[in-house]
């Protein structure tokens, strides 16, 4: 079984080979339910040997990135549960294996953007799989649960070289439309991590830098909301126009009618679901 | 100012050299109340300067344990908030820094025995600051709020070497007594972390392999409960008369009256408190 | 739509007098999964119009239990997220409706043993649904997860009368069983549940008053804890034995062939899914 | 203790009579450390009766709200952990008690603006302690946290006619300003309110009703983050240049010299602390 689930990764491989592609990005869902399931260490030792298999297969420009969840679908414990145990993987493997952020795989509480900052010190960032949650791994559009949290996430990116294309972050949505219509779901999300990006640029970083080396809490502090509660909308709207695209892309979709269409297409055919 | 914080950390070795001690613990509470308030990402490029500083000043057999806190006093970032940045730190530094486990020290839903099985694996863990948890860091006494977990905890211990005496971890109690007395206070941990341990050291290792590699899951499960559910008192207690101790800690102290010596002894004196 | 919804319920009384049934569970998986999706409090005024109408069609003897939950179908609200909201409405109702506690539908740290308690001091105690967890609703066997806790549950319980037929406290099982098999589940739930309830039952009820009244805080915790830590397995063996049962269910289960036989039986038939 | 406890709590009834005071906010920071300690039922009689003396005292135009918190100083059990203890109590006692929000007294995850929706739905909604948190009850600036929360919490409370003076919300900063100058911390904190307030007011409410009537999940969302959006710093500073205050609050305290003026002036004084 684990052969196949080996030969399987190793096949992503050839079709990046086939393909052109780069990155592999792995999440395994392994994990156990109950305390004395399964041995905790053996299963570390097995996942660093089959993770090194795929490694050593990895050719000249390939990387994979290791992405980890704190629970489910395993309940009690998870394979690659928090970014150290990625971290730890990741640097043993060498420079082709990098972490991924997924902003719902964490425990209440832990502070996202710190971790974005120290795997971006650390060369060790990958990529995003963006989203947001109240909860749990909730799945819902990125930036609707926690605006803020959002904008400082995409500052430290900012701060830590990030946005720059030689360092190769990924920025991907990694959500579940359950309630709200797919596409458009799909466009506010990119909007809000614009909107957070923009305000992210906004950041006096000198005036910043001298606030924070004065001491001063609340001064550096403000300099940060400021660029927060600014109003974006207009910026964005205008550097949509001057790129050729609608400044609204909520109402050019609405206008599309594309929604429509691909309702009437599809009428009668089969739907796809987890098991298709 | 850092110059003081590193040269405190200097003398803290000047006195390891003098008294013969081996390990040092550094538990730092710095980090930030407002986002903005300094740069994480420079913050952790002078942790790592001042922990190299004081790495290259340890002699042999010398080594210092890295503690991380998810919050306080800090409310919205620390410098070593989890294990991953604890270790990440050390695996830079080299033998000579190890991680310190204070159980009460993650965020809500962290699997503690994963982390003590992964550092273990990597040689990392140092030692462990004991006490437990409802909520926060409640340092309470350890096996209070949740002994299951302290015996998984063991459990790891136990099936990662960790107590054998060349393994180096240290353990170490860390509580704060406020509403019962301090020494019946101690013992009562000591005695919860003894029959912890003596449950992880009964469990079936033999049987639960065969169950883990059988994926029978819950035979694995309940060999491990069965050796929970057992009650380890009375081999506790017998072990004690064979090392010609009380059989029974609490009693034995009720009995010596060194309570009531040390408040006669000490009325009149002067209050010791935080500041003091 | 509403119509419809209530409807339902209407019919689920109707089935209660055609089979004499006395109690009807209500979960409702509704709420929001972003905010502004709808009006929280209008929410609340058809809720209350609902359950209303359902309360006004239960006959003698007939009652409904409220259940409540954090999150899950819903991310961002729920209409009854916590016991408060479900008392609230249970109390304006009357003496048929009462409070249903799921184990698992708590916001992490929450004290469970303390709503069972405050509920059966309000006599708005109607049931539980048992099962454990890590994280989320995890929907794990009984026990599983965290037993001190399940111990001090079934100790308020049986501290408020809970187990007296007349206070008409349901339990039940609400558990997914997804990598054991699912009759061993149930029985190894059932035998967590009665281990629970044993040790519930042998705390020195009266030693414990005596040590709380004196302030005797590791007094009053030991007597609690010597109770927890009594291996109950063998007085629930022989009771067992006395009631002309076997002893060990899960060994009787394992030999009675049954699993073999039900899998035999089925080999062909259909596959029950959630949407069958 | 009891006696002398609740006789405080009248003699504060008596400081209100003197001064016209109308409001006697109670926080209990009683609890439990371990379990066992106390009778967790017993206690809620205690609080009950106890409640009930204090409620029989209050004169015409008189109220008390009741705090709740999850923790602390408590680390097991707190006698009024959530809104529903506290508003059990306050209901079983009639209009002059109701319920007090900390927005830092919840478990992770809670929904507090559901909690507010709920309360002023019941008439029950006394006022708030605003600050923010991270982790815990952090007793940070309020807004400082996750500024959307608050947001969303004053929506509710606009919503629900909370803002109406006969509504008698008390508004009230709780705050524990540690690295930051206390004055300036609680001019931010309440100008973060301010505009929150200012966002929860400019809320298009039809536009959002025709949303949600018309199952418009994004487009009723939408509603809501247009207004979230809103830079309503320039629309804050008018307002105050109107009422003939300086549109800028912070630097008109950094302009008026009070800061250093009270720290020349307290030169050689005594410090006042906890214990003070």
């Amino acid at each position: 079984m684990r052969r196949k689930a080996v030969d399987h990764l190793l096949e992503c491989v050839d079709i990046m080979d086939a393909t052109g592609s780069g990155t592999l990005k792995l999440w395994f869902s392994d994990g156990l339910n109950y305390p004395g399931q399964d041995d905790l260490r053996a299963r570390q030792d097995r996942l660093a040997e089959a993770l090194g298999e795929v490694y050593g297969r990895l050719g000249e420009g390939q990387r994979f990135l290791l992405e980890y969840k704190l629970f489910e679908p395993a309940f009690y414990a998870t394979d690659v549960p928090d970014w150290g145990t990625a971290y730890a993987h990741c640097l043993r493997l060498g420079p082709k294996a990098q972490v991924v952020v997924d902003t719902g795989h964490h425990a209440p509480g832990v502070n996202i953007e710190f971790i974005v900052a120290f795997l971006l010190r650390e060369g060790k960032l990958g990529g995003f799989d963006l989203n947001s949650r109240f909860y749990a791994d909730d799945d819902l559009m990125a930036g609707a649960a926690d605006p803020f949290q959002l904008f400082r996430i995409m500052f430290e990116v900012v701060r830590g070289g990030g946005l720059e294309p030689e360092a190769g972050v990924a920025f991907m949505l990694d959500q579940c439309h359950n309630v709200e219509p797919k596409i458009p779901g799909q466009i506010r999300s990119v909007m809000n991590v614009q909107e957070a990006t923009a305000k992210a640029l906004l950041v006096d970083r000198e005036a910043l830098a001298r606030a924070q080396a004065a001491g001063d809490v609340l001064g550096a502090n403000a300099v940060l909301m400021d660029a927060y509660a600014t109003d974006v909308r207009p910026i964005l709207a205008g550097l949509r126009r001057r790129a050729g695209l609608d400044p609204d892309p909520m109402a050019a979709y609405a206008r599309s009618g594309y929604a429509g269409r691909i309702v009437a297409e599809r009428v009668g055919g089969a739907q796809a679901g987890w098991g298709a």
